[in-house]
């Protein structure tokens, strides 16, 4: 008795443990809750990143130029999630759906479990939140080459090669390493896209000015350039700040999980590192440019802070946020120095997207191996892929479009600006110019 | 003994099982935090929405006009907090008051259990975190109409309209549906305000045009019509931006709580639902304004986002992502085939707000009945009455505003603008124009 | 055997109860989580009060002194996140750091546990979410200098004086308040620091314009002033909201947690009161101003809502409504009787912060105990010990710069702007002005 009593007491114990550890620990539901609203929340923050691209871009570009980069922003949003849902998903995540390819494997859509209300909660987040965070990924990617090949590209070519890239070039890659692919299982990493996005859409970038050429004007015979100003700074100014605020969905979002004090702790980590980054890159453009030039340019200062961004992104889960500041300002020095090198070999980026992406993107996936013990080789393996990949995809793309419908607006509508010729009105129709 | 071991352990099972129930569901007070930080959350992004117009608007008028409008949309937005607290919410929710009607029945107040930090967690939320998110969608009622009757109203009359809007006939309408009344009795579904919010505004907006007139010069005696260009389009787009970026609040917390995974896995599917119908009004208006008009207007893409918006929100928990796209699409079609319609009546809406927010909201609302299984009689009775009600109330509320205070701007203001005669300013001094 | 067996009935109820308490209560890894994804949302959001203060800034300097401004609001926000990283946050909360003065102990970094994903759950809150927190505090105090004195001071030196504020002034006050100081325990009460960061911000702005004088051509030989307006008022607006917007960060996160109903529902009270002061200061300055300048004036309801927001962050937990709306039609009215009041002392303050932040500050710190209940003198104590410390500090640090490095521009700097010769580029280039 005596014994069976203790035995009692002992299961008593067991189940008191069990009972601490529900008041401890995050219930699975709760769990599910927390994941699924990260996704959605840190979703809507990459969605206005979109509003910051297109604020960065319509301020540097000309004002007779501007309502198209306007149109061109907002419809690659959109063309971008259309065809994410169409096409590039099940490319990206072919584990996720079943079957041989046909319409129904390749359409994404929410579980009938979930329609119904009755999701799986083993499933530890909805599908649909997922996926939306996902999609905004694959705009972001498309939103970098926007800036780089403005005031000369034909406005419906190059919402076509938008759908290319969010259908199948930035999926493929994708798939390679978010995917699960061999990429991934090669130790490559980068945790919220340093490569994935940025070095992608800067490869993209680059390829397409140089497949369309630099805009009239912008480089003389003897090689000297001639600055073509945009005109409206304060827009370009709220683009980058929309662009850092949206950048803390970009890294936070990419913990991918809220659901555990672990994934809180590390996700706080992300935020500061990523800020830290940001803000050490606006400083070290500041000074450099300083240095360099014996000015404060402000548009190197905005560009400053988008390659900090770009360079912690790979790694801001890495921890010091000592780092994060070496990591920012190195990625801010090298996209300032990069902007003249692009100049000597008549590169016409009009925003600076390549600096900022490819070259900030590169140099924080490598950075990850520097600082965070990965592998380099891992590293260096994954940015090749990615130029590998993008370059002759995008060239292929570029170039369809050039020999079909044409990619470059005729001089008379290059000089007198894209909008009218286009779209048939003025951005600023008022302000004498 | 035997039995009775058996017993205790028969009891010590269900013990367990409910320990391990405790472990996978939500407990009531998380839920209670989840539900009233989705309230918060998605209230603010609403609020956003109130930049949103102010920046759709401001774009759209003539820089004449310009500054008027700034101050329009921030008194509105402040009116429409001030009576939904003054009068609207008990007009709206009357259950939620006590006694006969009085000051202390009429002014909305937290509970005095929530003051004092003791909230009951059976509520399931805390009230004054409903309150907020139902305050900030009456202030929407009231920005559709702005933008609308824009560049000839006088500014104080248009303000005690927002008054009258936002302290009676918005919440009457929401009386009948959200508020429990006849026509959400009658099976009219309106998840989160097509009609309710959109139509009732549209109804408005257009009882505003034609009580109001047309802006001098808009319509030529032959019939035809001059293009009155909007002075800062990057603004429009920003704006759009952000009505887009908010519209996530809209829709995402009118699902209403966030406690269980069945409530976040449906709030993905209104995220991601919302975000494809915008994406797909934006490329049916872009596609339809190339076939009629052989360009890319980037006015109607940007009214397209907003038709396809609006054209979802009645029901962006359906289900499938497809049915979602073709919402949206129609909802980009519908308003873009308005804007032309509305000018043979020479009803002169500035900012489009009559073919996005009412022929939209009339579309999204039928689509719920078409798509989504319910009753076609019950969503034509709410929409019906929605102009029963609305179009009396303002019709009568404007004539009072017309034949008192006076409604148009004289004139000579009219040509010169509102902003100097009216404000003392001008929105953009510098700039010539 | 029957007494055993019912205390084994006993130990179960006491189990059940327990059991229930689980289902009932937020575990403690549960609020852990909400707490910190409080500290990172909120934080997000008074990070884009950075951006808002740009907007409003950008839209209130003349053309030629606008990118000066922009590129200003961003280098602060940078500086300010990295000065409280390397001295700032030691500074502020001592009790946070071990060991002697030295770099391990003044430079903030995440614990080791949370770097390794293994938080301690009892603390409540991730540690860098509460650092990223209170940097952007921080980062807002020396945003409110900025419009103060823009269009006569140089760049480096203010941004030098940027990185004092942050690193060194700021902190110190924070530090006897928020840091649990001589303030905190006198029993001055100022919830998100209507006093701590709006009027330490104030003063500094006040010592500024006086140090630095006013702008050419401002105030006349006979006292009388010529208004020099901002070149882009929808700029400004955008700004305000911006701001109006990140305040729900500013004052909601200030309840500093989110894991219990009580903070839940305390929370939205203050959400509530802050979006009704603010409200309540636009429509008290939109009708004082026709009551004396016979003008809706834009930029005086812009400045309303900020004072009322300035106003109400003292003490928006306070609870009544009626209260918040009362507390910040006051911020508005004094704001808007400061302005001329300022002219009068020929003090040239930009954008209207001393109006905003000091002014509604002192107001706001007061009201918390005039309708809260709380010391008349303690509240006295506090506001007076914020200007004790920051007037000669400030005073202190512009006249170190002026006579070193020079704080004002030449007068030809002055004249033709400070963007071209300082940053050698335009904010607008194509506009003609």
């Amino acid at each position: 008795m005596k014994k069976k009593h203790l035995n009692f007491i002992g299961i008593l114990l067991i189940l008191l443990s069990i009972t601490s550890v529900a008041k401890a620990e995050v219930s699975a539901e709760t769990a599910y809750i927390f994941n699924t609203f990260s996704f959605l929340i840190h979703g809507i923050l990459v969605m206005l990143m979109a509003a910051g691209f297109a604020m960065l871009e319509a301020g540097m570009v000309r004002t007779k130029n501007t309502a198209a980069i306007c149109l061109k922003n907002i419809a690659l949003y959109s063309i971008g999630g259309l065809m994410f849902y169409l096409i590039g998903y099940a490319l990206m995540y072919p584990g996720e759906f079943n079957g041989i390819l046909g319409i129904g494997d390749i359409f994404y859509d929410p579980l009938e479990s979930e329609i119904a209300g009755e999701p799986n909660v083993e499933d530890g987040y909805s599908k649909p939140s997922d996926w939306f965070f996902q999609m905004v990924f694959a705009a972001t990617a498309i939103s970098i080459v926007s800036g780089a090949v403005a005031e000369r590209v034909k406005v419906i070519p190059f919402l076509l090669f938008a759908a290319i890239m969010t259908a199948i070039i930035y999926p493929i890659y994708g798939s390679w390493t978010w995917g699960g692919g061999f990429l991934a299982e090669f130790g490559f990493s980068d945790f919220a896209g340093s490569t994935i996005v940025h070095s992608v859409g800067g490869w993209a970038a680059l390829v397409g000015c140089l497949v369309i050429g630099a805009r009239k004007g912008k480089y003389n015979q003897d090689g000297s350039v001639n600055a073509l100003p945009g005109a409206n700074l304060p827009l370009s100014t709220l683009g980058t700040f929309l662009l850092w605020f949206g950048w803390f969905g970009f890294n936070g979002g990419s913990q991918l999980a809220l659901g555990s004090a672990a994934d809180a702790a590390q996700m706080s980590i992300v935020y500061v590192n990523t800020n830290l980054a940001a803000a050490a890159g606006v400083m070290a453009s500041i000074i450099l440019a300083q240095i360099i030039y014996k000015k404060i340019d402000l548009t190197l200062a905005l560009n400053g802070a988008l390659a900090g961004l770009v360079a912690i992104t790979a790694g801001p889960d890495v921890g010091s946020h000592f780092v994060a500041i070496v990591v920012g300002a190195i990625g801010g020095i090298l996209s300032t120095l990069a902007i003249p090198l692009l100049d000597r070999f008549k590169i016409d980026d009009v925003v600076g997207a390549i600096p900022v992406h490819l070259v900030g993107g590169i140099w924080g996936t490598l950075a990850v191996a520097i600082f965070g013990g990965g592998s380099f080789i891992a590293q260096l393996y994954g940015i090749m892929m990615a130029g590998v990949l993008t370059v002759p995809l995008a060239f292929l793309a570029f170039c369809l479009l050039k020999y079909t419908v044409g990619l470059r607006v005729s001089e008379t509508t290059e000089d007198s600006g894209v909008d009218m010729p286009e779209l048939g009105l003025q951005a600023y129709p008022e302000f004498k110019h």
